[in-house]
């Protein structure tokens, strides 16, 4: 015998989500139909919530509960930097800092042939299209450093290069995260950091 | 800025669950925002149906969608015999091993003073109750080998033995895990598989 189908289901739909394991998965669905069944009620709603409101900002692919995002609705923000990001949590992390005050190009993703995801799958062409009108002046990108962040970096420096425009192409430093241990860190990122080594 | 309020509540009510903490619960909500938008809606239909359907057994408060679980109500199993267990996941386990064909109790927890849980929060009144028709003839206790798991266990025994009743109580055999190595196992482990060792 196994759990009752409705714990099973849950279970199951839980077990399909991002780093949610099948020990994980029973184990959540147990609590909520236990000892967690107010907590169960108030994510269903929840749930819901995010369904019925939650879009992407039709500027710059942020989520957003209205048409445009916060940030592209802060009139006090500089239009002529955008940093481009994978998804909104690395906006989110970024916003954290507080040092910058730009705007920003939520992609949505990142180019990676092995699991079919090609250029038009992610938001390029709402950045290419929010260059035409010459407000922007500088693009920072700030995508994960490994493969596929460095493919879509590159097909994004290629297109912008077509538009003949004159935009300030840049990304985030590479070299050795602050707190960290040379002792620790791998072979790439030393070589990293010695060939963007700057004057002490 | 921080995230819409309805995917910020979301993941405050992720964050709140068994094992979730905040990066995870920002990243469930995220994906189920965005691109997960037809799984949160089948979730919260699953969330609504645990919660209305699952229940605890009226025999041994294993859950269940009916008055009685589907192990109470197969005839075919041994009531002369009873695992004690900790909760519905260590029952699940246990019956996996299609080894075993008797009843069980689901304690919902276990005697823990420190996070203030006594003998009357865990339903052990529940197994006392059952074992006055005289039916039953032994308790296994599968209980966690960790102190709580160890006093539950103490306390179950001392009020069997208040009843008089001629009960054979016994617990799983702690050892050396199968497909384990001698090299890692902790001393506590090696002096209850010495002190349990079996003829060979």
């Amino acid at each position: 015998m196994g759990l009752p189908k409705e714990v099973q289901n849950l279970s199951d739909l839980f077990s399909s989500l991002p780093s949610i394991g099948p020990k994980l998965s029973n184990r959540l669905a147990l609590f909520l139909s236990v000892n967690g069944k107010s907590l169960a009620s108030k994510l269903s709603h929840s749930l819901d919530e995010v369904v019925k409101s939650i879009r992407l900002c039709s500027n710059c692919s942020n989520i957003t509960d209205t048409d445009f995002c916060e940030i592209c609705t802060d009139s006090s923000r500089d239009r002529s930097i955008v940093i481009v990001v994978e998804d909104s949590l690395d906006l989110y992390n970024l916003e954290q800092t507080g040092e910058y005050k730009g705007m920003y190009q939520v992609l949505g993703g990142l180019i990676s042939p092995i699991n079919g995801i090609g250029p038009r799958d992610i938001k390029i062409d709402q950045l290419l299209n929010r260059l035409q009108d010459g407000e922007i002046k500088e693009i920072i990108l700030a995508l994960n450093p490994n493969l596929e962040g460095d493919s879509t970096g590159l097909y994004i420096k290629n297109e912008i290069d077509k538009l003949g425009l004159d935009i300030k192409l840049t990304r985030l430093a590479k070299g050795i995260p602050a707190g960290s241990d040379i002792e620790f860190a791998s072979s790439q990122t030393l070589i990293d950091s010695f060939n963007s080594r700057v004057s002490f």
